[in-house]
Order: C-alpha cells, then structure tokens, then sequence
C-alpha cells in the first residue's frame, strides 16, 4: 500500500535524524536499541494519516509523530519488566540485554523525551497535545494495572475486559489521530470523531490480537500461537467460554487455566476446541466485526474529503486482514 | 521561621485538596502513600518562595509546586527500587509495602501527573514551564545512571562527582525556582541568576549531605551516621581523601571501600579518621562553604526586593544550618 509505506518512511528519516547517541552511553544507548528495533510504526503513521486526512501537511506531525512512538516504546520497556518477557520482536528486551535498573531509567528517560517532542508546537495546539497526550498516558498506566489485577483475579467480566483494553491499547491509537486532527486544526467535533474511530479500532485491533493468539496462523503470526493459553490469560475469549459454556467446559477452563505444568501442546488444542464449542470463537469473531463496523461508521461521519477518508479506510482494512 | 512555614502550610492544604483515592486504587494508593509520607517540601516552597519573590501571588505557584514535588517523589519511588531501599522517611517504601511492579507503574504514573500540573498554565509560561521542567528532569536521569555507574568504577573524578550532584540534586532546586521566576514573568536576566543561584545551592546542600553523613550528630540526623561509608559510596569526602591522602591512606581506604563485612562501627570510625587525617573533612567544609557563598553571591545581583531578597537568605540559612 504505497500512502502507508509512504507515511513509514517519512516517519522513519525523522526518527533515523534523531541523535541518540549521547552521555551517559548507559542511559541513551537502551533508548537507541529499543526505537530502532522495528515494528511496524503503526501509531506514528497513525498521527500523520489524520493530519494530511485534515489537510495539513505532514510535516507538521512528525514530532508529535515522535513523541506518540516514544511513548509506546517506553511503555514496552516497562511493561517487559514487569511481565519478565525475554524477547521483544525477535531479540532480548532492554532489561535482559543490559538489566532491570537500566529498563526502568531508560524508560523514565524516555517518558521525559516523548513529552519533549510537544512543547514546541505553536502554543494553543501544544495546550490541547499536552492534554490528551497525558490523559491517555494514564489512562495506559491505569490499563496496565486493570492488566496485571486481572491475572489474578478469579472473576473479570466482560465489560471489565474491554474497558482494559480500551484503556492499554485503544487510547494510544485514538490519541494518535486526535494529536494529527489537533495540528490539522480540525474542527472540535471531528477531532472527537477520530478519536472515537480510533478508539473503536484499537479495541477491535486488540480482540483480532487476542482471537490470532488461538486461531492464528502459525507460519504468518508474529508470535507462538497458544502464548495467552500457556500463560492462562483471561482474554475475550475465555471470558466468552466461561460466560457460554455448560458446567463440564467451565470446569475443564478452571482446570486448564490452574495449571502451569500441562503438556503444552495438548492444552493450546484442548482450550481451543473449547473455545470452539462454547461458541467463543464465534463471540469474538462477531465482536471484532462490531467494532470494525462501528469505527467505519463514525469514520464516514466526519467532515473530510473522500480521498482521505478513503486512506483511513484502507489503514483500517490493513490492520484488520492483518495475519501478523 | 514564619514564612517558610506558611508556604509549607499553603503547599500541603493543596496537596491535600488533591483527590488520590481513585480507581485502580493498585495504582493510586501508592501514590497517595508516598506522597503525604511527609517530607520539609523544600522544592515546592522554593516555587512559592521565589514566585512571591518576583511580586507574583503564590497561589499561581500552586500547580508547578506540586508538579515538582510529585516529580521529586516519583524520583524517589524508582530510586528506591534501583537501590533496592527498604524504607523511606522511616516507612517502608514503596516497592516494599507493595511491590516493585507497583513501584515501576505507580512511578511512571506520577511522572505524567507531574506534568499535568504544568499543561494550564497561561500558554507563554506553559512553554518555558515544561521545556524547563522536561531538561531538569532529564538531567535528573541523566545523574541518577552517573551515580550507579560510578558505584562500579575505581576512580571518579572530583569534576565528575559534582557533575553527578549537579544533575542528581541541586538541578532540581534550581528549576523550582526558576519555575516561581516564570510564572512571576520574571526578566529572563533574572530567571537564569536565580536558576544559578538555585543550582549552587543544591550542590552546597548535597556536599553538606555528605559530610552530615559522616560526621553529623547522630541525634539530630535523620539517617544513620555513616551509611555512606558502609555503602561503599564514593562521596566528595572520599574522591578528597583519595587525593589528598599519602599511599598507607590510600591503601587503608581501598581496603574499607573493597570490604563488606568489615565490623561496622569500627570501619565507620576508622574511615572518618583517615577522612580527617587527610584533609578532606576541611576540605568538603570549604567547598560548602565556596558554594553557599557564591550562591548568595549570585543572588544579591539579581534585582528584587530587599524583602524578598531576606527571605531567600533566610532560607539558605535555614537550608545550610541544619543539622538533619
């Protein structure tokens, strides 16, 4: 898709002219490693969709482009400490290649480097940046927490589940396209617009997360299949069985989601045919066309011109057949 | 002294009015606990301090006072974590009355609170307010990876050493006060004296920390006397004696400094002789004394009220003649 390519790559040369190479090595070279690892820049590209959507030129929205990719990694650096993951796209996170100290000052320092990337917008944009930027950061942070309560809660539901995910991964996405309307200068009412699309997809994005962790592709999806189901996460889809399911399949859950030491193999497939018999699957399917049918609705509500909104649309279909 | 209490007083009535009993409470509750933990509030009284010093209400002063304090507590909770802490003002800290994932995300939570402290400011202060704020805080990471780093290192330069105090502390101070100055709509000539005037207090303050720390009054001090030397830590008394000692000096505290389990009181005592026998007890003694004395230095060159000028003098006072 040549637009998105191109929005990457611009968003790419930005990055790349950015010098991170500075003193102290200990604290800048984590911050270099973490925002070159990869990844596929959704939400920066995101910025600067919504602020050429709105007629403005790009240009414009790379720092706040910047300082929305910044963010997102410190909040994986975060995020890997306190979920011990090894590896992050393929290679070690920050606090294993170097340690935990180092994960959580880099971290820090980046936190302060996003907001950096917002202080010279001209001053009422930076006003509102300043704003929705930080209220979807603790929004994040408050995510994160409903995260880890859940892990050892018996009981979330439904409604609990999404207003998680809406918090840790939906807002960043939303907030990103506010921040490019916010520099467009776009009117009020379609800025809360975009938002609300964003918002809509992001939760959609995270349910087609969670449903490709169990019925993904192997060959294609980034990550093992099965990851939730070994680490007994309660996502959609178990919250779904448990909610469908008659007794016998709830107590196989219960079992299944108690135990750490069961043959992996033969768990992923046996929590999978219970998704599939409960009807879970189907619950979630129907979700994530929900919401994806949802954000379009409001996406072709706003006031802008068709070919913008037709990127916005491809974006969203692209996110969606996603198989990675 | 009466002023400083009423802007401690003014301070704590608005930290108080601040709501932290919200949801997730995993994540707020520590926030609320360290935060009213106590403290003398140096940072936010200097902001008040100095906004009323340049003719200005300290009621404007309100929100930045506590963005700094925030700020200084947010420092704390991570800091404790890295230096594996178990308490703080004679509680437990936070990582340790919860644990450190709460201490990583409560931090990383009050970092972007601090902030929003900051984002209402008239637009022309708002600037000057967060791009201030975002390089002190900066620097701030920047001083704590010196300070770990240099934990490892054999030598550490007395240039070094101030440079790491200088970021780690004293920035902190000066940007507290700049802060008041900004929001007074001080003369930018003003500002950057009273930064500087900030600044080379903090470092007097911290080299007065490390000498409290060896030879303060074990009654009045608040921490215990000597942890510095049982921690290893190479203070200004210790890069001091290091060059000022003969070689059985030198030896005598390569050995300290290398042991661990060397009986307490006797070490403590016996390094606080060769920190005497060298010269570097008087040492650090002068370069207090140099530091303040600049600092007031600085101060009665910048143009303000007498009045004004007095109570920042008290202050110093106050600040340098402690004893805890």
């Amino acid at each position: 898709m040549k637009s998105l390519a191109n929005y990457q790559e611009a968003f790419l040369a930005y990055l790349n002219q950015q010098d991170y190479t500075l003193e102290p090595n200990g604290l800048y070279a984590p911050i270099d490693y973490i925002l070159k690892l990869g990844g596929k820049r959704l939400r920066p590209i995101l910025v600067l969709l919504a602020v050429e959507s709105f007629g403005a030129k790009k240009e414009k929205a790379l720092p706040a482009s910047l300082a929305v990719e910044i963010f997102h990694n410190f909040s994986l650096v975060h995020d890997d400490i306190m979920d011990e993951a090894p590896l992050r796209r393929g290679k070690p996170t920050v606090h294993k290649k170097w340690d935990t100290n180092t994960g959580i000052l880099s971290g820090d320092a980046m936190l302060i480097m996003a907001y950096q990337q917002l202080h010279d917008y001209p001053s009422s944009q930076a006003k509102q940046l300043h704003q929705l930027f930080s209220k979807t950061a603790i929004q994040i942070c408050e995510g994160q927490q409903y995260d880890v309560e859940f892990e050892t809660r018996n009981l979330v539901s439904e409604t609990e589940y999404l207003q998680m995910i809406e918090y840790k991964t939906a807002v960043l996405v939303a907030c990103a396209l506010q921040m490019g309307a916010i520099i467009a200068e776009a009117a009020e009412e379609s800025q809360h617009k975009i938002y609300e699309f964003g918002k809509l997809l992001g939760i959609a994005f995270q349910l087609q997360d969670d449903f490709l962790d169990a019925f993904g592709n192997p060959a294609t999806f980034g990550k093992q299949i099965g990851g939730d189901i070994l680490e007994n996460k309660k996502t959609f889809l178990y919250i779904k069985a448990k909610e469908l399911g008659n007794e016998k399949q709830k107590d196989e859950l219960n079992r299944f989601f108690s135990v750490e030491t069961h043959k992996n193999e033969d768990k992923i497939q046996q929590v999978k045919d219970v998704f599939e018999a409960t009807g879970a699957k189907k619950s979630i399917q129907k979700a994530i066309e929900a919401y994806t049918h949802q954000a379009i609705k409001v996406l072709n509500s706003i006031e802008m011109e068709e070919q913008a909104k037709n990127h916005l649309l491809e974006f969203s279909d692209w996110l969606m057949t996603r198989k990675v």
